[in-house]
Order: structure tokens, then C-alpha cells, then sequence
């Protein structure tokens, strides 16, 4: 098979997914050469460039009875004003599945290649889609280009190259020769196609929209279902950019381009559910909220479904040699991003007699207060816009004030009042620091969901086993997508290691200096689990792709 | 990692899944040294001897408050009562589910040496269970013995490759290195572990149950989900037997005998769905009706489903140089055990200007007279008991006499009438041979959907390109696991392998010496496309297992 002329990045992206060790084919600095065409001015002037008009993919798009764009920037407070065409759903998924036939014929080489393309384009635009997902999603300029950039084409490459991997496990010709009862040797020439499945719908987030569509985009287009791409109408922008390269690439390879249909949705008129019921479609990627990832799998019976929801993530602070710097840790990982991120850890058990501390137990309430200090000081600090970025849904801000008013009465009890941030340049940025709310264990439902957003949860236990348990059952029971555990006990870490992996979910331990804790390597961390309610999308392992195509055969006896 | 004493097998199986060439591990024949240490008459003499007694898995069967075991041999008409322990659906799972922890902490090797030697003690009873198989399912005994044995102990061990190849391609242990942002690089040890899903249930059908039965149990198995089998109420016994084999090759390896439950039903009282619904169930393979496969996928959104069950499956009979050998293969593939195959030739679609025969045309009306005489040729013969088999099912006859009733008005007409065939030894054996029903091709509602059983019909289109079309349409429609071209003109069979193609079938072309032509062999042939109702069961492919384990990982800063 001829891959074209990134060849390389799908060789070693191969590798490494084998290997699992580091590999990183695209810059995450801005500064890198790969970058040096591109400036954050000349980014910030298109942005502007554009407020107020028709993003074009497609000269059909002029003539489109409708077009959508709601989306409010996080640092401005004003709307976008930048519409795309908006299809109605049936003819979102008329439009690809009429593509259906031609890309299943081209077979896998060009299919491939036109991904490996849209890499590149993607990568070309790396600046500019990072100002977009800024102004969208809230997430601070060097989160947007590194992690929705780089980190986010990694995962792409990453679920190419198992689909790759997947494709060429299969012949395409082999020669069976046997005698049947007692005749002669009969030759049998048979031939086996790859057949897409059919119409694909990738349902975008709103918060970090690259990191999970890409790996879903590239999967179903590798293996040839056509692709209906729906954002989430707060972060359309960036997915239109992307929808423009992966455009282009298919027709760098002379395949259709409706391969890849925009289909982008007005604020409160959802298209998800008409999208993923047509019966046309057969394969759904969604990344959202739980109660929409469970009612999708519910309604599709019959369909590959795969979903990235949330879940309650968390800590258990046994001991340390350190404890600064692991309430550092923790505190940077509380407030990047200000929490808006699926690997954000929420639940932080505490054993109630306190952390041991090099031989020495330092009390809870001690604990409480050096992590409140430790927040305090990353979010004084002066690049502190950078680490928490903005808000980017109303509704967080309205949950921020849901917790805080539990924290009156009941169990909960208010342990730092959550902030802002000021932000240069943009003084009417929705910034939030961390809400922290402390609950005894033994009487946490309230911390028994994902609170998306900068809010947290300090959990005392009876004991450390106790906080061991509890964080297992939480994850079981309502999800988890990264846990993280703080020991210095050789035994209770490996104890932790079988408690989470036999209660499905995975765990970081001890990380200080791997900042942010939430980081997920490409080709090296696997992703959600799919053994526990935060959804069933690894993103990055063989079932990820295996399913999205099938086999054929033709057979014939041969002379 | 060691697999063991038959770790061989596996690696030739690994490679030929690779390659799709022949591989056969397993010896088809009686005479083979193989089977040296076993004889009919033994076998025969367990059966007679095994008549109105328990069949005993476990020591706690004997206190078991249910047993069941309601088949007929289709051979004598009289009922075995050989009795099973037959847990209620609940306690079956729960029995499965309790050894859950400890297959998956056994990790793969000891269980795919398990596996492996299932294989080997299942082989060593090919003859008894083809005895069994033949006095449930009605199989004749070179089909039991050959396609219930060598065959489907084949399947059995493919499907073991594919999930030992899906497991090992997953790095347990890496060293991922990194500088996070300007610090000193980081060397992060990561772990990963494979993760079963939850139970399985694995349910068995009536005429063919190992073929279908053993690629799932060592799917299952061997990925380390523990499985409730519950076999057809016609055909408990031989799946009983294999219960007995695996349960002791998991005792070989130490493993805990109950991740195999057998879960028998009796007649009229079908658990499958309060099996398959039960909340512990992750994992469902089923053999069977179309009606009940839909059935169960929809009631089971969120569980992996794999179902194989029935379509019509077409012949397109456009031209030949040989038209008796065409038409001998044709009333072979009609007549081998009364079609009670998933791969058993239905429609025969002939052009209605007839058939070119070495630049000749015959007549349509000549094709049938010819075929017809070619069927009572087989079926006339001494040994035609060997080819036809026993009619399983009841429900079977009563199929032949509604379709005959069809023939009487409407567009039906009767061309060849059902037949019986007698059984040297065995007087009272139900055998039927095939019933021929003409159709216009214009008007065929009535062949739509699978006649299991010894039923064809002859389908006259208007054009060869009419045939094709309508061969490809009803297998989109109403499913097909199997079709079968006869031509000599190569545009016309290029044409033919695109259109099944983009239909979602397979097709077998020009095959004469390929006998039987509806044969699927191991390794080689792909099975269900997944593309058409006919099911989503491909057994031999990636996806069949990579969906059955998940990964969880740990990962630790290091110095």
C-alpha cells in the first residue's frame, strides 16, 4: 500500500501504538518550525475578519435556506455571529450517504491518504483553529494550540493507525487448495473486500471538541463510511474549520467531499437524536453528557455506538514524601482548564486521621488548607488566565452557584469560595477558580456525578482503605474516565492498582512532575475503559475501529 | 507467553488467518490416527446406555431441583430422556458471574491454554458427539462427524487465534518519556491490563450446534468473560457434551469449572431473554431465527450482540460448459441434510430465455427437468441416508406441506415433489427430500425469506442482469449468508462480485468439484457479512473479539 507522502507519520504512529512509548510527529509550540508560517495575530485578525458573516465550505453553502452560528466567545461575551449552512438532518446524512459508493470503491489507499492529508491541512491551521476553539470553548490560548492541536491530531493518527492496522490484518487473495472426499486437489482463488457500514455520525463537545472527533472523523473515513460531522452549537467554529480541511483532502484524492458533511445545530433546536435514528446511519461517535451518551444507546440497538460522557473522577491522598508538592499538583490540576476537562479529577479522599507525610501524619483539616493556599497561589499569579482559560457555558456558572448554595445546609460544607480571574485584553472573560466543598464519605451522594467545571469535592474517610474503596465504587457506579492516587506504600498502591482495575478504571499515581496530571499521551494512555458508566469509546485501542467495516468474499475454482 | 502443549495449533492457526490458505489441524475422517482410540459402535453403545439417565456435569447436579432434556432423535422418534441440571436463568448467571474475579485474574495464558486444550479434549470425543448430534439435530453421521467435529473444532480454534492476536497486540508494560513544558524529561511506567466484560451467554441452535457454538465459548473464554451456554432444547445433548470437555480443560488449568454454565431449557419454556437481559450479561452470541435475533438486539442496547441467523440465500445459474455437472453440484447443495444449513442454496434464479451451455441455450423448462432428474439421481442412491440426514424439526414437515399448499393457486407451480429416503437400522427416521417450487422472478414474495429445510424454488427472471439484481436485492432484504453464480462469461462474473459485494454478500462462483458447494471452511472463508439481516456474527474476523475484553491502565513517575 502507497500512503503518500506522510507515509511516515503512520509508520511510526504504527509503532508506537505497539510500543505505547512517547511519539509526537506534531509541534505543541507555537514557536516549532511547523508553525512558522502561522502567527497568533494574523489568527486573531481573521477571527475578526469574519464576526458577523457566512463561513463557506462549499459553493452549495450561498443557497442554503438556513444557516446556524450561536456561539457566545468566553472572553468577549458577544456572539460570534459566524453561521455555517445548516442542512436539515435528513439531508445531512442524503448528502453522505450519496458518497457512499464512491468512497467504498476507492478502496482504502486513497481513503487513507486523504486522511494522512487532512492531517497535515489540520496541522497547517493549528493557530488559527486555536483561536477558534478559544473564542468557542473558553479554553486558554496555549490549551487550545497545543492540546486541541497537536495532542488532538495525535489522537486522530492514533485511531488511523489502528483502523490501518485493522484493514491490513485482512487479505485480499489467497489460494485454498484441498481435495474434497476422495478427488483430486481443487483450487479455490478467493477474493475479500472491505466494506464500509455505512453513514457516520460524529457528535462534537463543546469543551474540547478536537481531541475526540478527530480519532472518530478518521476512523470512519479510513474504513469508508462517509461522515455527518455535528458540533456542538457552542463550538462550531473550530469543527467548521476542520470540516473545511478534511474537505479539501478528500479532494486531494479525488473523493467526494460531502464524504465529510457539516451539520451544525442551532442553540436549543437539537439535531442529535433525527441524526443518529436515520436509518441510513449506521455507526454513532458522540462525546456529551451522560444522560444524552445513555439515552443514544438506548434508541440505536443495532447501531456501533460509541460514547465519551463524564463521571466523577478521583483522588485518594494517602501519603506523600511531599506534600507540597502534591497539593501543587493537585491544585494545578483543579484549576486548568478551570476543570472543564473529562480527565479533571473532582473527588479528593482524604483518610480522616490525616496524610502521612515522611513518617509524620499531617491532620485534614491541615490538608484542606495548604491545598486551598496551594490554589490561591496558582490563581494569583499572573499568567493565571493561561492555566484556568474562561468559562465556556452559561450553565457552569449556574452550577457554581447550585454547589455553593449546598454548602448552607446538610453534610457539605463550604471549604473555598470560588473566584475570578482577570484576564488581559479581555476584561469581560467569564473566568471561574475553583469551588471546594467538603463532605465526610460516608455521606457523599452529592459528589456522586460529574460537576463540570471548577468544582471539587474533599472527601474525609474513616480511613485510607475506606477512601481506596470508595473511589472504586464511585467510578463503578457513575463513572470515571482517570483516577489518581498519592502513596508512598508500596502495598497500598499495588492494592489500589487491582481495586481500580477490577472496578474498571484506570489510575495515575504519584504524578508530580507529569503536569498536568490529566494529560493523556497519544499512542501511549488508553482512554475511557467501557467498563463503567462514563462511556464505551477507548478512541485509541483495536474495537475502537475493528467493527467499522465488514468482510465480503467472492470464491471460484481455478484450473 | 507459554500456551502450552497444542500452543502449535494456535500459531498455525494465527498464520492462516493471515494467510486464508488451507489449514486444517483436525482430521475429518474416522480412519484418521486420530481417532484411532474410538469407534462408532462404542459411541453408539454410550447412547443406548445414556437413554433415560442424568447426564451429569458436577457433583451438585445429582442435588439439582430441575433437570430437563426433551429431545427426539430425529433417527428413532423416540425422546432420549437424558436429563440435565437445568439452573433458573438467575442462578446460572450468578454462577458464571461468581468465578468472574478469578478468570480475570488468571490473566490470558492459563485460559488460552484452557482453550487450546478443550480443543484437544473435544477432538478426542468427535465421535461421540457426533452420535449425539446425530440423534438431535438429525445430522447424518459423516456430516456430524466431519462438520460438527474437524470443522467446527476449526471455527472453535480460529476464532481462539483471533482473540489471542487482539490481546497480545496490547503492550502490558511501557516507559513513556516526556519534558512536560521546560522541566527535565519524565519517565512515566505505565501498565495495562486486559479486562473481561462481564458474562456471556452463548446460545446454541438446533441442526448445526458446535459451528457456531465453539467460536464464541473460546472467544469468550479465552478474553476471560465466563459463559452461560444454553443450548437449542432439541439439541442439548451434544452441547452438554462439550460442557463436559471445557469444564474439565478449565480444571487443567486451575480455573473454576463454573466459567461454563450449561443452562439447558425445556421445550416451551425458553429462557434466552431472561438470560440475556439480566443486568450481569455483558456479552450475547446467538444462533438462530431471524425473529428472535431482532428480538434480542433490540432488548439489548449497550451489550455486545453477535447473532447469526437466516436469509434466502441465491443461486444465479446465467451459463456453463458442463451443464449435468452444474446441475449435479446444484442438487448436491439442495439435497446435503435437507438444507438444514446456514449455507444452503434457495433461490435459483434462471434467465427465462434459459441457460447458454458451451454457446448453446437450454430451455429454462429443460434446466428444471434436468436438475429435477439430477436431485432424484442423488436421492435414489444407496447412500443417499448419508447425503439427506434426519429432519430435526417438526416444524420442518410442516414447512414442506405449507409451501407444497402454495403450489396450488397463485403463481406457484409444484416442480418437484418432497420425498423420503430410507435409513438402513433406523425404519422410523424423519427424512424429506427437496421440494421445488417455480416462480416468476417478477412475483417471487413468497421465496423472500428463509424456508429451512429441504425447499427450493426455481425463480425465472427475464434477464440474466434481471436474476443477478433480484438475487442481490432479496439478500440486502431479507439476509443471505451464501450465494452461488454459474457463468463463463468473466464480464458478467466481475459484474456478479461487485454487485454482491455492494450488496453486503458473499458469493461462490463456478464451483463443481468444490463439494459441497455451501462448504465454509476454517480459517479461509469468511462467515456473515453483517451488511444484510442474515446477522452480525462474521465469527472469523477481529471484530468477533476485539469488543470482548477492555484495558485498564496504571501509570507512575519514576526516577
Amino acid at each position: 500500500m502507497s500512503y503518500g507522502p506522510h507515509a511516515a507519520w503512520l509508520e511510526g504512529a504504527r509503532d508506537a501504538i505497539r510500543t505505547r512509548a512517547y511519539y509526537a510527529p506534531f509541534a505543541e509550540s507555537p514557536s516549532a518550525p511547523a508553525h512558522a508560517h502561522a502567527s497568533r495575530e494574523a489568527s486573531e485578525a481573521w477571527l475578526r475578519a469574519a464576526l458577523g458573516t457566512r463561513f463557506v465550505l462549499d459553493p452549495s453553502d450561498a443557497a442554503a435556506p438556513r444557516a446556524v452560528g450561536d456561539e457566545v466567545s468566553p472572553y468577549t461575551g458577544e456572539r460570534l455571529a459566524i453561521s455555517s449552512a445548516a442542512p436539515d438532518p435528513a439531508a445531512a446524512v442524503a448528502r453522505a450517504e450519496a458518497t457512499r459508493g464512491a468512497l467504498a470503491r476507492a478502496g482504502e489507499a486513497p481513503r487513507v491518504r486523504a486522511c494522512l492529508s487532512a492531517l497535515a491541512r489540520l496541522e497547517r491551521d493549528v493557530m488559527t483553529n486555536a483561536v477558534a476553539t478559544m473564542h468557542t470553548a473558553g479554553q486558554a490560548f496555549p490549551m487550545a494550540f497545543a492540546g486541541s492541536g497537536a495532542n488532538s491530531l495525535d489522537r486522530g493518527l492514533e485511531a488511523l493507525a489502528y483502523g490501518v492496522d485493522a484493514m491490513e490484518a485482512v487479505s485480499r487473495r489467497a489460494v485454498y487448495t484441498r481435495a474434497f472426499g476422495r478427488g483430486e486437489p481443487v483450487r479455490i482463488e478467493k477474493h475479500y473486500r472491505l466494506q464500509p457500514r455505512g453513514v457516520a455520525v460524529v457528535m462534537a463537545c463543546a469543551s474540547y471538541p478536537a481531541w475526540n472527533a478527530y480519532p472518530a472523523i478518521l476512523a470512519n473515513l479510513a474504513t469508508g463510511n462517509p461522515v455527518v460531522l455535528k458540533p456542538h452549537p457552542a463550538a462550531i467554529l473550530p469543527m467548521a474549520r476542520a470540516a473545511l480541511h478534511l474537505r479539501a483532502a478528500l479532494a486531494d484524492e479525488g473523493l467526494p467531499q460531502d464524504a465529510l458533511v457539516l451539520a451544525p445545530e442551532a442553540k436549543g433546536a437539537p439535531i442529535g437524536l433525527p441524526l443518529a435514528t436515520d436509518p441510513r446511519v449506521a455507526l454513532v461517535d458522540f462525546t456529551g453528557s451522560a444522560a444524552f451518551g445513555h439515552r443514544l444507546v438506548q434508541a440505536l440497538p443495532g447501531k456501533l455506538v460509541f460514547t465519551e460522557t463524564a463521571g466523577c473522577n478521583a483522588v485518594v491522598l494517602e501519603s506523600t514524601d511531599d506534600l507540597d508538592a502534591t497539593l501543587d499538583a493537585l491544585a494545578h490540576g483543579l484549576c486548568l482548564f478551570s476543570g472543564q476537562m473529562c480527565t479533571t479529577p473532582q473527588n479528593l479522599f482524604v483518610p480522616g486521621d490525616g496524610v502521612r507525610v515522611a513518617g509524620t501524619r499531617v491532620a485534614a483539616d491541615d490538608v484542606e488548607a495548604r491545598l486551598v493556599a496551594a490554589i490561591d497561589r496558582l490563581v494569583e499569579g499572573p499568567s493565571a488566565h493561561h492555566l484556568v482559560g474562561a468559562i465556556g457555558s452559561p450553565a457552569t456558572v449556574d452550577e457554581l452557584e447550585t454547589l455553593r448554595r449546598q454548602t448552607t445546609s446538610g453534610p457539605a460544607r463550604l471549604v473555598r469560595s470560588s473566584g475570578t480571574v482577570p484576564v488581559p485584553g479581555h476584561p469581560r472573560a467569564t473566568t471561574r477558580t475553583p469551588l471546594l466543598v467538603g463532605l465526610p464519605a460516608s455521606d457523599r451522594a452529592l459528589a456522586g456525578r460529574e460537576w463540570f467545571g471548577p468544582m471539587g469535592f474533599l472527601l474525609r474517610a474513616d480511613s485510607r482503605d475506606d477512601a481506596l474503596a470508595a473511589a472504586v465504587a464511585d467510578g463503578a457506579a457513575h463513572g470515571s474516565i482517570a483516577n489518581y492516587l498519592y502513596s508512598t506504600d508500596d502495598a497500598f498502591v499495588a492494592a489500589a492498582e487491582d481495586a481500580f482495575a477490577a472496578g474498571g478504571s484506570s489510575v495515575g499515581i504519584n504524578l508530580h512532575r507529569h503536569r498536568p496530571m490529566q494529560f493523556t499521551a497519544g499512542y501511549s494512555d488508553y482512554h475511557v475503559t467501557g467498563l463503567n458508566p462514563a462511556g464505551t469509546a477507548c478512541l485509541t485501542d483495536a474495537a475502537f475501529v475493528a467493527g467499522r467495516f465488514r468482510i465480503t468474499q467472492s470464491k471460484r475454482e481455478r484450473a
